[in-house]
Order: structure tokens, then C-alpha cells, then sequence
């Protein structure tokens, strides 16, 4: 039986076929997280993922319906680090999904160099984090704010994780776009695939998803655009095809 | 009275506003450099604009319809500028567009560098040229392949022409997208503003739309996608409103 906190709930990830520990004070997974994990491509009968920044375990949880291979989680935050793993319990999965509990920094030396097949990463978005964002929540601070690793750290590790010719798949904010193919570049991650999500139709995109291969080479394909909403606010059909399966 | 060539035809411009003079033996305009005259902020009064490989002269005849600014065109096929110059004397805009014949890498000190407020591009597309394809048709093998510059001199060129805080446009294939930026970030223009065209909503991105300032700080948007055709193969709405306005 799998302990859950006094602040803790137990939600349904969105296809609802697997549970997950989440806590309003401490973290919740966002649509961002989901859009990764169907966007990346997976190896399927075998191999070995990591997903750096893993939170509540949200992306090695989804990816552990698309494949088979084994799936490492790694988190900074001891209280994400434990609602990680008892979710995973919770589902029966630690067979294939562990946690580490630690700086993403160190995970090349824990986890060992040019090993995995796929890295993913769902990073702190923002730069800068105000006095008062931290003081009101050091949990929200962490998992949203660079302060124990930025992009260049992100791409950086994961070009040290990946092996020759593996995936590195990321999601971020557009307005980062510049930024994510100057480090990718820089760790000998070749960018190969991207896609733009925009609120709706009309409107500029608000969530990029972006693959690249350690040392693939060069040319890069735009994927079709994704429109969460229609113009009435309802979902659109794509949308709901996938996020919800 | 403007002579016309044994080979050449009078065409209309999108929008039937303007002539230009054609050859299918030499060039025709085509929907990229419309929509780069379209998607291109400009300097609407007064200022000056600088359209490098300009071919048969759309895109400054184009710009002259949303810029009071001087507009001067470059192109190295001395045919293509003979046409480029008469479309201009037939439309009667000879005040406000005039050409150069050369190679843009000897722009800057031509036109003198740090000058311009919009420096646009259409640029050779392909990186290899086929002996084929060179010995097929020269006119079109060198308006398509990188024969006499490639895209970094374009964006060395641009960075060169531009002002302080200037911008920069060009249009180009999605795929490329890594070495403009690339580029553009080595030549100090920092990208801006990203548009993708889709030939169709369930596409990939066939066009791309960069435009940079010249030393401009970083965060790019990615405006709204345009869709060409719907799925029933005739024009969008949004297509018709920017191609043929």
C-alpha cells in the first residue's frame, strides 16, 4: 500500500489508465509534460530513456506506454524524487521506471556517458525567479525557475547522457527557440524535428517541442502546427487525439 | 515606351496593381518572395531598403506599395536586371526603385554599410547544382543553387548593409532553418519573428519567414502558421487575404 501525504491527491493521468501522486503546494504536471511524451520518438521493444527534471515522474510514466525500454528519472527535489517513485509503485512500474534523486549535473557520471538511447526534458522555463516567488514556494521556484540548472545545463548533460545517434527531446517555451539551437548545436545535438503549439489558430505558438540526434546531420523538419482550442473554446480534435490517448 | 524581349510576357502582379516583365525561359516570381514582401515589417514614410538577389525586381515592386522608402534591388544576371529595371520604368517607379548589377558581396561598398533600415532576401534555395541542371538552363541554375553566394555571404552581407536596430527578412526552406539562425546570430542579427507556411493544415512547413534586428535583444515569437490550400485543393481564406491584398 503506497503512502500518500496529507496535501497529496491521486489523479488520473489524462488517457486514465495510469494514477499519479499530485500536490497543489508542491507540484502538478502540465500539458507541456504530456505534448513531450507523444511528440518524442521512443525505442519500443528495448533500450534505455532518461527523463532529467522528471518531477513527479509524469513523462516516465506516459512513456512507459509507448515502450518497453527502461526509464530513468532524475529530480533535484526530494519531496518530487518520493512522490516519483510511489506513483511508479502505485502502478506497478518500478520494474522499468526508477527514479535518482539528485542533481542533473551529476547524472552523466551517476548514470554513466553516451548510454541512453533517448533523453527527454520538461526544464525550468524562466531565467529569473523574484525574492517574492521564492519565499512563497520554494517547490513552484525550483521545478518553474532556473536556479539549479539552466538550458545550457539541460542540453549540455543530456548531449553527455545520449548515446551516438540517440534522441534528445525537449519542451520549452518558443521565445527560447534561439537559445535551445545555439546549445544543441554547441553539445553536438543536430536539431531534426520541430513542432509549434498554438493556443488557437490565429494566435502565436506558446509550447515548442524540439528532437535533435548527437551527431545527426543537418536539415530540419517543421511538423504541423497543433491548435489546442477552437475559436469557442472547445478542443480541438487533435488536440483531444492526443493528449488524451 | 519599355522594349519587351522576343521571350518575355507582361504579367500582373497578385494583387493587379502592378506589371512585371517575365520570361518562363529565364525567371518568374513565385509565391515565396510575395510572401516575403507581405510578412516584412517596413519603414513606411521615408528610409531605405535594400533587396539583395532580387531577381526580376517583385519584391521592391511589391514594397513600393507599403514603403514610401527608396528601394534599391541587386542582382548579378545582368538579363534579369535589364527586366527588373523595365518592369520599374513600366510601372513608373523609377523615382522610387532603382537596381544594381552585380554581386551582392560587393553591396556594402557600393551602397556603404549601416545604411539601410530592411535589408529583404529571396535567396538561391539549394546547395548543389547538378551539371544537368547548370547546363539546362544557367538563368534558372543560378537563381536557385548556391552558385554565387550562399546563405551565410547573404546574411554577412545583410548584417553588413543594415543599421543599428535595422532588420533583416528573408525568406527561405524550413529546413535550413539551423543555418539561418546560425548565421544570423553570427552576423549580429538576432531573429526576431518566425512565420511557417504549410501547404496544407496536416503539412509540414514548406516556406520559412525570419526577419532579425541588427543587435536587436533576444525572444523570437512565432506568429500564427499560413495555410495555402484546404484540404479540397482550393485557397484559404487567410492565403488569398495576404496573397493576393
Amino acid at each position: 500500500m503506497v503512502k500518500i501525504e496529507q496535501d497529496e491527491r491521486i489523479d488520473h493521468l489524462p488517457n486514465e489508465k495510469l494514477k499519479i501522486i499530485q500536490s497543489p503546494d508542491v507540484f502538478s504536471f502540465s500539458m507541456d509534460a504530456v505534448f513531450l511524451a507523444k511528440f518524442c520518438y521512443v525505442p519500443i521493444q528495448k533500450g534505455d530513456i532518461v527523463d532529467l527534471c522528471t518531477g513527479n515522474g509524469v513523462i516516465p510514466l506516459l512513456l512507459s506506454e509507448r515502450s518497453k525500454a527502461k526509464i530513468t528519472g532524475v529530480e533535484i527535489q526530494e519531496r518530487l524524487f518520493h512522490m516519483a517513485v510511489r506513483s511508479t509503485e502505485m502502478n506497478e512500474l518500478s520494474e522499468q521506471i526508477t527514479f535518482l534523486h539528485g542533481d542533473i549535473k551529476n547524472a552523466p557520471t551517476s548514470l554513466g556517458k553516451g548510454k541512453f538511447d533517448l533523453v527527454t526534458c520538461n526544464p525550468p522555463y524562466f531565467k529569473t525567479v523574484t525574492e517574492k516567488e521564492w519565499n512563497e514556494n520554494k517547490h513552484f521556484a525550483i521545478a518553474r525557475h532556473e536556479i539549479y540548472c539552466d538550458l545550457d545545463d539541460v542540453l549540455r548533460v543530456s548531449g553527455d547522457l545520449v548515446k551516438e545517434r540517440g534522441k534528445v527531446a525537449i519542451v520549452h517555451r518558443p521565445d527560447r527557440l534561439i537559445d535551445i539551437i545555439t546549445s544543441m548545436k554547441k553539445y553536438q545535438i543536430e536539431p531534426k524535428r520541430i513542432q509549434f503549439v498554438h493556443p488557437k489558430k490565429e494566435r502565436e505558438a506558446n509550447i515548442l517541442l524540439v528532437e535533435g540526434i548527437k551527431n545527426g546531420k543537418s536539415g530540419i523538419k517543421i511538423l504541423q502546427p497543433l491548435f489546442v482550442y477552437h475559436d469557442d473554446n472547445t478542443y480541438t480534435e487533435e488536440f483531444k487525439n492526443i493528449y488524451f490517448s
